[in-house]
């Protein structure tokens, strides 16, 4: 699953807007939109980030995150060093506490979006009470989120996580895939034990959440491996909202069920989360073509030389276009070095940029309306709405 | 983890023995215990048991399984329905129901112990009502014995699982960690979705057998790799308690709580599994060092000549005796053709055998000591008594 930025972000002084003024607007707070040219990608390097705009109601999505691990910190903490040494070495390298060889480090690894949404999503809908009881449920997503992560990492190979190697490339697949379990085990753990009324509620969604992102992540690796003419862009985009969306919608829906909201705002708050994903997932495809390499870290284009297919790209193949033939010759053989620049320029062509950037604008009404619904005071939901921008903001 | 036997076994008339007579007998059934020669082994074909021995109390294994697979069935397959189709049709195949091209075929796999020993503790301590309130329960901790088995089989590159190919073998690496999981997140939600008062225990108490169960792993593949001379047997002993005798415990233990029982009979019902499982254990490695290959569908010596690392073996390598000094030479060197038998000899001279018999007719005395503190009346126990049996039992 995809990995929000990582580092601490301070926000820069002005460019706010209020939650209230977003919804008077008309619901969708396209300004705030991103843009692809020069975004940094989400999980890019801290540095990156030069300029945050949209936040709103005077909330601070850094604040919000940085107010949110204090609370979930230590319940997270406390389950992985309940750990048999074993696997709590691996889990605390995995969260980057601790480097390889067991040294402590200064940071932790991930933004921990999702905890901070179950707080914010129980805040806004119980207020602080209701906060302070969903830290355990905060870090339960944390757990399940990161056990998804060293599971995925095993099954893409992917060698770097949060700019340092993965857990499969240091300790081995073994030791990756168990550290997975167990943190998963943690997490149902946690809330089985857990006294609050609506942590049983929370268990089953989270544990329906951990299917879902199973089947979203067993599609994404059967997407890849088909041929590109044989994948509908209505597949790719279920694809991702059940392994990006699915467990953003869990993070909020269980804060709302700690704040004892009814099933609508639950239902509501689960759509805000999966539509919010979506959107995050659509303009992380998009930098992922057109992103800045000084920004993301990556080489430009990475994603066409390794034939991903990705969002705009998918849009692209389909669109029966002149452009998708062109695009569709090109995917057909291996990648050739230098013409990656070619490539972005097809799939721009044949309107998968702009499909994408649009069908984000499209998820972020839809995230904006769900909340709406659930948390109809614009004060209340400034802090979800902060959040929401945050993770699909630009940075241009 | 290891699996045990799978099939039907009728049990063969006479040798009966109650639980009465053997706590009576001082509380050891050594007359019931294997021995080696020519015993098959636990996981091996069904055709391989040509009699059985020690049945207790009136009570059929084969009678107490068949019944258990009743009630827990229906809830284990509505919980794999659930499941999307991709990951559903993965976990069919892994429990036996389809073909890997999704046939129905008339079987299923393993002789499910551990969820019949849920629902015989049940019986034990609370009658039919209690029994019939664990069937999820028992489906759960079905669910979560071959999960790691999806994930062990992964990372020892196991071939062959129930006499058919690994699901990793058949769908690859990634299908086999993602069904797993997906399976550890149904165990768990059916837990939670249970009103029963006992569920949040039972699953406070599965997810930290997860822990223990992924510690065990981690300790035998760390185990396998450390040279021979730097195993002591004290951690071979430990790993196989977390990877075998940990899941066969909560299971007992799980049963204990659906019947209300209180906590001391719920740890003795944990011990007395523990230390069945340990003594099925020494027997799995006995068997798979003398066992007949006529009957255990395996070569002979085949855990020496992989330089295995087992129970009998390490208790060789660290007897202090001449044969030890051979051995260790024996296992410093990679396995040549025709040297199984002598290899054998060694161990057995170095008193690995003799040790493996008595420690685990030692832990069977310890099994049948704390389930007569769970469980006082014989009449009430002898379910219990007669599926531990089941699972260390000869038939020679």
């Amino acid at each position: 699953m995809v990995e929000f930025m990582t580092g601490t972000t301070p926000r820069p002084p002005g460019a706010r807007r209020t939650a209230a003024t977003a919804r008077q607007a008309g619901a969708v707070p396209v300004e705030s939109l991103p843009r692809p040219v020069g975004t940094d990608r989400l999980d890019g390097p801290e540095s990156a980030v030069t300029d945050v705009e949209g936040v709103s109601d005077g909330q601070d999505a850094a604040g919000i995150l940085e107010q949110a691990r204090r609370s979930f910190d230590p319940e997270l903490r406390s389950a992985v060093a309940s750990l048999p040494a074993s696997m709590r070495r691996v889990a605390r390298y995995h969260f980057g506490w601790e480097g390889a060889d067991g040294t402590p480090t200064a940071g932790h690894a991930g933004k921990a979006i999702r905890p901070a949404l179950v707080l914010t999503a129980a805040a806004a809908l119980g207020g602080p009470r209701a906060r302070a009881a969903a830290a355990r449920a905060a870090a339960a997503v944390e757990l399940v989120h990161n056990f998804t992560l060293l599971h995925d990492d095993v099954m893409d190979r992917d060698a770097t996580r949060r700019h340092r190697p993965t857990v499969w490339s240091v300790f081995g697949d073994a030791d990756a895939i168990l550290a997975g379990d167990a943190l998963q085990a943690l997490a149902l753990r946690m809330l089985a034990e857990d006294p609050h009324p609506a942590a049983r509620a929370v268990a089953v969604r989270l544990a329906s959440c951990v299917v879902e992102l199973c089947a979203g992540q067993h599609a994404d690796t059967a997407l890849e491996r088909r041929p590109p003419d044989q994948v509908a862009l209505c597949e790719v985009l279920a694809m991702a909202e059940a392994k990006t969306g699915a467990l953003i919608g869990c993070a909020c829906a269980a804060g709302a069920l700690y704040a004892g909201a009814g099933e609508d705002e639950v239902e509501a708050l689960d759509a805000f989360g999966r539509q919010a994903g979506l959107a995050f997932q659509l303009i992380d495809d998009v930098i992922g073509i057109w992103g800045d390499p000084r920004r993301t870290g990556k080489p430009a284009g990475a994603d066409l030389a390794a034939r991903k297919k990705s969002l705009p790209v998918v849009a692209a193949l389909t669109s029966g276009t002149p452009a998708a033939e062109e695009l569709a010759e090109l995917y057909a053989r291996p990648h050739q070095e230098g013409e990656e620049e070619r490539a972005a320029l097809v799939v721009e062509r044949a309107g998968g940029r702009d499909w994408a950037q649009s069908q984000a604008a499209d998820r972020m009404a839809r995230a904006v309306h769900e909340l709406s619904r659930a948390v109809p005071d614009p004060a209340a939901a400034g802090g979800l709405l902060a959040l929401a921008e945050f993770v699909t903001r630009r940075s241009s």
